[in-house]
């Protein structure tokens, strides 16, 4: 298979996307091949010294960049030479299975829906977000990129959700859950009561029923679903208060002189460890990493990317969607 | 002034009362005096051999109590002689300043609005918990109370948290943010971006702007407005993530043999230490407290009743509500 990494979108790029490049060919599946999208004399520079088996890493050649202050969906038509919009574009004309970008997230999914376009019974494609808990990671959609969502925008959601977990994290049947204040049927906002409805009326969902917001730690479901205003609120609010708390701590365990590896200790919450969040329910698969991704992540997301085109994660949420949205599974 | 405490609301009912009632009195100011709703006999017994001085703490017969299975509308109206319908009674009788409740929440907000009615130019009376952050306490509107709120419901919860702010935790000029999921205007969801113009519209209040989830914690405002349902979300997922990641710590602390003292690391998290959340909104003091609370929590609430009333609190928010109410501050 062929993965395309924008490799201009880090803070450090493209010095942070070519180590991670180079690391996934070393420790990854021999099938793997990556295109490296960006500039290419920079790109050539990074790769010089490096030992990567011929033709596994291969460059093409971005002259632009999309900047973070560049208008999204604008910018993707106005540098059509960008490392996003090639980058997306070979995979639209299926030169690649797959295209990864730590870059503008808002160019990477304006450039996605554009090119790849939304899959048939998808409303609106949505960010999938791992939320660490004490259990397996619990995804979460939608994570800020939709607002306003109706109802049946949640079900597709709780739809896109399940396949990821079965394809990519190998849930034999995913736990959906819909986050709201209360745990029994009735509960919530307009929008929680009517979404209860559906999803506890859809023939092909295990749902799970109604996860509020102290259930979420304890891995109560592999797929929380919920409006994007709430689920970004929760997703930022979560990555600072676990900040918040380790350091409260590492200053007493300082003073009391113990040893502990907070790195360690706390690597379930880190972030890089799983490797992106891809962008569901378009015709393709799109992963988009944080600017700040170190090689690690990078090589964690080319992971992530090459197991939901091996799954054929597309084709199944196609399926899945397309039965929800004729009324019900064909099978 | 005089404060009613529902004898007969926490799970040790009513020993954790007496307890609490008997150490506000001996530690807070002299011109408390403490009126005991409930089981006379019971109180009585709980009271025998403490040393409360000649009428600082009196009991007022209430043989009825509300379960947290009674549906709380209708269990006032049926059980008029319960605790509750009987102390918020004596408060809307002019009798008492101020009630406390750790007893049923629906039960102790239904009585206070049944009896002690809404103030002026407020639609929903708003729950008001504090929220640790790493600076002073944020106040958090709404935490669960009202849900499907409209844009001028969060203008109302930015004045109510304000006043409250200013009178009982004596910050001079609180800062007001609101709850979204971007820093610029225009961010959010229809909700927010109508309730933004009107904060900013408002003559009255010292709006920061948005807040984001991971700003919450670093104390970026004051007075944190956001409809109930992600309110409410955001504050049980805090409460469980700080045990979550406290207890990831407190097994490698334990592994390494150090000596580390986490109740006192979490004061800052513990909820008792701030006495309760008041019910805003209504024409009196209300004060609604965790059914698991402490002879210490209970005697911190009695402190912030005092406070409340001391500073006439109601009687501020009623001229602030009725000014922005009428279209503007009368200054």
């Amino acid at each position: 298979m062929r993965i395309a990494l924008d490799a201009m979108g880090t803070d450090l790029a493209p010095s942070a996307e070519v180590a991670g490049a180079v690391q996934a060919i070393a420790e990854l599946d021999d099938d793997i091949h990556l295109v490296l999208v960006g500039n290419r004399s920079q790109i050539e520079a990074e790769l010089e010294g490096t030992d990567v088996p011929q033709g596994r890493i291969v460059i093409h050649h971005a002259p632009e960049r999309i900047l973070p202050s560049d208008p999204p969906a604008s910018a993707v038509r106005r540098k059509p030479d960008s490392s996003i919009a090639q980058g997306v574009g070979l995979h639209g004309a299926g030169e690649v299975d797959a295209f990864i970008s730590a870059g503008s997230t808002g160019a990477v999914m304006a450039a996605s829906l554009f090119i790849l376009k939304p899959l048939p019974g998808v409303d609106r494609p949505s960010v999938a977000t791992l939320l660490p808990t004490t259990g397996p990671p619990t995804v979460l959609l939608d994570a800020g990129t939709n607002v306003d969502c109706k109802p049946r925008h949640l079900v597709q959601f709780a739809h896109l959700g399940r396949v990821y977990m079965q394809d990519v994290l190998g849930v034999a049947e995913p736990r959906i859950g819909l986050l709201n204040i209360g745990e029994e049927p009735g509960k919530g906002d307009e929008r929680a009561v009517e979404t209860f409805g559906l999803l506890e009326a859809d023939g092909v969902l295990d749902f799970v029923g109604n996860v509020e917001g102290r259930e979420i730690i304890r891995g109560s479901c592999d797929v929380l679903v919920a409006d994007g205003f709430v689920g970004n609120v929760l997703l930022k609010f979560y990555e600072s208060v676990a900040q918040f708390i380790v350091n409260m701590l590492r200053e007493e365990v300082a003073k009391s002189g113990a040893k502990i590896n907070f790195e360690e200790t706390f690597r379930v919450l880190d972030y890089s460890e799983y490797g992106g969040a891809p962008l569901l329910g378009v015709n393709g698969v799109t992963i988009i990493c944080h600017g700040g991704s170190s090689p690690k992540a990078i090589r964690n997301a080319i992971q992530v990317a090459a197991q939901a085109v091996r799954s054929n994660m597309v084709k199944d949420m196609a399926e899945e969607l397309a039965a929800v949205h004729n009324g019900g599974p064909s099978e």
